[in-house]
């Protein structure tokens, strides 16, 4: 009977620890290239842990602000359930701050969903939603005044690599996005996953949150 | 008459130096997206310096190693003079060593053009196409005897984060790509333009192109 029954727990709660998460990354014209590709790139090699879903306002081609083209697998009207949520900036953030049902879609998903990243201005749309009222957050500090202007009432840190305020991370400017990352592979599967995950990819990786010399820029 | 000289001098001079330097990077099917993407986010934010083409060896989607897809302008039948070649790596390149059509277009592109760049196993490519033999260079450290295989006379430097060799740069595994980039921003445009690249993706630049903690792994 006690093997009965610990094999029940098993095959209820293991299945569940072996199910990838479902990574979505919100594509829009005009997003930063690297801000999505550099964290891209580390959840990518974590196949067996994470499935990637690439969504946009309109399923299809996305240019992004270097002139690089991506494929969107799904329009926002059509976002499985999510475990994870990238946000990445760019120019064309400035547009989607107008986009209604965009940010509809964000501040309804980021509720629904357990843990949502941001990357350089990513964070001005987070904030948009009212989501990070009250809340730490960073961004990237070469538009500081633009990019924090849409949330009056967040808590912004300069002095930031990242700030992990559990169920919202945000990160500072582009490659910043790539040490967040690697900070959450370690929150979700432990130090050893991101040490690997980060010299898989030969990426010097800054572990430190407070480090940063960009703030003084 | 003098005044005419000078314009007429201006006008054969200025433009060549003004016209944006075409860089076309090379896309298959399983190539490593930061390979790509890292450099193409600093070369995209050079706008009016560099003007991007994406080759794949079928024009239309090709997706990455890490499962997202990137659009390809051109097929490798329909390449444009390039004055700047990016050649990635990743687990596709085994396939592509395979590939006459393929390699054969990449000597001929590659020696037609000014400078040729590759990340990580990227190098195994240009190794193949025999025009590393007795030349310089550097490639990924977790598969270094896989990627070094296709080229027996080439003097491979493990310790090195890139290597300049002239017409061939060549870098190590993935955001070594990064690094290598800036350096030749650096060469092309003068370090400050490659500071301010650096400062505006907010990534901090190894300069030192020896000093890599990857090779000892």
């Amino acid at each position: 009977m006690r093997l009965l029954l610990t094999l029940l727990l098993l095959t209820t709660t293991l299945p569940a620890q072996d199910t990838p998460k479902n990574l979505g990354v919100l594509l829009f014209p005009g997003f930063e290239l690297l801000d999505a590709t550099g964290p891209l790139e580390v959840w990518g090699n974590l196949k067996d842990r994470v499935t990637i879903v690439t969504l946009a306002p309109e399923k299809g081609p996305v240019t992004s602000s270097q002139g690089i083209t991506l494929i969107a697998d799904h329009a926002l009207t059509d976002t499985p359930p999510l475990d994870l949520l990238l946000v990445p900036g760019g120019f064309g953030v400035r547009k989607l701050l107008k986009d209604t049902a965009t940010l509809t879609w964000l501040k309804k998903t980021t509720t629904s969903t357990p843990l949502t990243m941001s990357v350089c201005n990513g964070a001005s749309l987070l904030a948009a939603t009212g989501l990070l009222d009250g809340r730490p957050a960073t961004t990237n500090k070469a538009y500081w005044t633009q990019a924090t202007k849409p949330g009056p009432n967040v808590n912004w840190i300069r002095q930031a690599r990242w700030i992990d305020d559990g169920t919202i991370v945000t990160s500072s400017g582009v490659t910043a996005g790539i040490d967040m990352t690697l900070h959450i592979v370690a929150r979700l599967y432990g130090q050893p996953v991101a040490q690997t995950a980060a010299n898989q990819i030969e990426h010097i990786w800054h572990q430190d949150p407070k480090n940063d010399p960009f703030a003084a820029q």
